[in-house]
């Protein structure tokens, strides 16, 4: 089988980092284990810098929601050029914590910027590149963000307001909807159960492509 | 007279600083004193960050030519939305050291950057949000390089090749003598001769206005 890109989404706290493990499980029972890993927004020393920027903001200034779009794509693609193409190019697999549907839910739908900017900005910056396969971890915004909580202190975008989560749920669940690489799992339930979902779900797509 | 956004052009070294004094002269002439001063990359602490991380880079990372992009539009409608509008719309008038040309000419001339990609760009972050003069100074890279580098040492971007600065001023005067919105004026005269040849231009444009 050739390389494939591998990404977890969902909101904070939904299980992403946690799933992780249980994706590299399962790859490593087809024999796949030369796997690279990457996190979005991050993932390269510069694209951590943009990070911290994006994640912190600066004291006193309010950072527009245009210009954290637009950092948020100068962090993926140099990740996608310098480290997930080459990792590919080279037989390995990728699995990502979070990648362009982040923005798309997040700046898309929990900040409302235009659905015309996003896509003109994506296509601008990705052309046709995009995961072969998104795993999306669906949890309530109350629910995400009690265990995002509980695990320690809430950075700018986890302090957004609830209905700012709301909406970036209901993006993610219905760009899901629309796109067969993109599998829904439950991640209301508990770890095992979550872990049970993705795995049968991730094993059905690796079957498929044999 | 409705506050005007002017700003100044030209490849590194081409007396851009230099000029800012000699067009606030000017403007002081017709009673215009509310001026506000930017520059790009730049203007915004959010901005300053972006354009450490722009003409530094990371040590041992290659910054790709889309990451530099996309950081310089970031630093733009950052600069564009929280300072350059808000301050045209209060009345004053703002003068910009370097804008969205620069990305033109260096990232579209210099680095070669897709045409398409650059406009496409460009409409993303901006709209139709463009200045209202500019003045472009116009020398060969090698006297705007050798005045830069009797100031002191040559960042990332200063220590491009020479074959860079050519592409980028050619992409220069090809959109100055496409857009009657901008002004050339040639640079490799002796600082006395710029300032009077800037301020002609200048107080012709002011007089069209009136
Ligand atoms: N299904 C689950 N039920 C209960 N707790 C969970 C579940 N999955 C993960 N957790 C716990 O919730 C916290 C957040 O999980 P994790 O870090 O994996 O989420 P995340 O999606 O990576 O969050 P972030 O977006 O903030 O990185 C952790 O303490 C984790 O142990
Ligand atoms: N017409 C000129 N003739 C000779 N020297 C000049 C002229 N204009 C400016 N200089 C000198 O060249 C140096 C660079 O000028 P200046 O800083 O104004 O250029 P700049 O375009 O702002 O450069 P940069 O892009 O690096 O900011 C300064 O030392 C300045 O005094
Ligand atoms: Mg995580
Ligand atoms: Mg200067």
């Amino acid at each position: 089988m050739n390389s494939k890109f591998i990404v977890i989404e969902g909101l904070e706290g939904a299980g992403k980092t946690t799933a992780r493990d249980a994706v590299v499980a399962v790859l490593a029972q087809h024999g796949i284990s030369d796997v690279v890993f990457t996190r979005e927004p991050g993932g390269t020393p510069l694209a951590e810098k943009l990070r911290d920027l994006i994640k912190q903001g600066i004291e006193g200034e309010q950072v527009t929601d245009k210009a954290e779009l637009l950092m948020l794509y100068a962090a993926r693609v140099q990740l996608v050029d310098t480290v997930i193409k080459p990792a590919l190019a080279r037989g390995a697999w990728v699995v990502g914590d979070r990648h362009d549907l982040s923005s798309q839910a997040y700046q898309g739908g929990g900040r409302g910027l235009d659905r015309q900017l996003m896509n003109a900005l994506r296509d601008t910056a990705l052309a046709d590149f995009a995961p072969d396969l998104t795993l999306y971890l669906d949890v309530t915004p109350e629910i995400g963000l009690q265990r995002a909580r509980a695990r320690g202190a809430l950075d700018r975008i986890e302090q957004e307001s609830l209905n700012f989560f709301v909406r970036t749920r209901d993006r993610y669940l219905e760009l899901a909807a629309a796109d067969p690489r993109i599998k829904t799992i439950d991640a209301t339930q508990n770890i095992e159960q979550v872990t049970t979902s993705l795995q049968s779900v991730l094993r059905q797509w690796l079957a498929e492509q044999a």
